[in-house]
């Protein structure tokens, strides 16, 4: 990995995970903002790079990589400390599993895409958001629990015990998209555990939306 | 793996990839059938297996998994032949951008759930699932196109070359979803490649959604 550049917008959630996993590795890379307000992912030459027309996209020695998953288990691969997918199979089952309750079950609901899509008020817009949003919280919190009685090590203060692994790096970006649609966070205290304890590291801090360059300002 | 048991429904996706890929790694399981048409994954009883009240969720020795890639991954790891995952970092790389282009990017998009909470006339419901249907497979051949450009191996039938991997396992649920709601897949050659060779292996064949227990008859 001499040469990465992630193509990205500020606000996204899945440039945010992969911010924060560049960040936890130590990855140096560059910058290529796209505005999704203003429609660049779906120019010709955004869809050249990823033909989703999402963010992120990731260019490791000129061949791009898409989908912030798959992008979290390859740079998890390519450089193995911190780990992100820790212990047994069955232990990255556990955090496979968190990680597609959000990747699969929450944030595709309520993208801009498919909210513009929603038709509607903006305030019944808002009410789908914070539903999908509640109800994925609601499975991931559940899941923890449930990890928490099945097994010593995972008592946070990150999802799995004492390490953050792939499922907080996508609770960070998730705890953002609900603050900004107003979801009451309180009835998930193991989230909110594992997102103040990313908060703390250096790295996650860095990679918040408001510190990147294509951050509109105040 | 002395005791499994897939918790599941007939048409269900994530059910049919699990099944797939449970077929061809030679692992044989119980079915409990459960009715999404009757509200049977909403239950305490079902929410206890799956807090997020979706199939599959998969019973190995008395511990529960759930969300599809993640057993699909872990299937792999436990039984690594066929491999799902194969080649170097980058291979497996562009394989699970492949497997969340549907499992992120398009089925939770037209899933039962969703498609509810859309509203609208079952036309306008059904117009909005053929156009995240055409949408994913845009990208998703686009991407198998781009690895063909790169990679002599991954000239076919499968995805990703001459063996199926968890991109394939992934095809044929969708294109049997696309089939459904009348998307037409002839400008997908590709995945239409991958899919007629995936049901070619008899592993697959048995997993079709008219061969399960709860299927409903014609």
């Amino acid at each position: 990995m001499n040469d990465v550049t992630l193509h990205g917008y500020w606000r996204s959630s899945g440039v945010y995970r992969t911010r924060i996993a560049l960040g936890l590795k130590g990855i140096s890379y560059k910058y290529h903002a796209v505005n999704l307000l203003a429609g660049e992912q779906s120019t010709p030459e955004y869809l050249a790079i990823n033909p989703m027309g999402l963010v992120p996209a990731l260019e490791i020695d000129g061949r791009i990589y898409t989908e912030s998953v798959a992008l979290i288990e390859l740079l998890d691969e390519l450089k193995p400390e911190p780990q992100f997918y820790p212990g047994d199979a069955f232990a990255r089952a556990r955090i496979r599993a968190l990680v597609e309750t959000i990747n699969a079950g929450t944030q595709p609901l309520h993208n801009l895409r498919t909210v513009k899509a929603l038709g509607g008020t903006q305030e019944e817009k808002d009410a789908w958001t914070q539903s999908v949003i509640h109800r994925g919280f609601t499975a991931f919190e559940a899941l923890l629990e449930r990890h928490e009685e099945g097994e010593q090590s995972s008592r946070g203060p990150f999802c799995m015990g004492d390490s953050p692994t792939a499922a907080d790096i996508l609770v960070v970006p998730q705890c953002y998209a609900a603050r900004r649609f107003k979801v009451d966070l309180t009835p998930f205290p193991r989230v909110l555990r594992a997102e103040a304890a990313m908060l703390a590291l250096p790295e996650v801090a860095a990679a918040a939306p408001e510190k990147q360059p294509d951050f509109p300002g105040l």
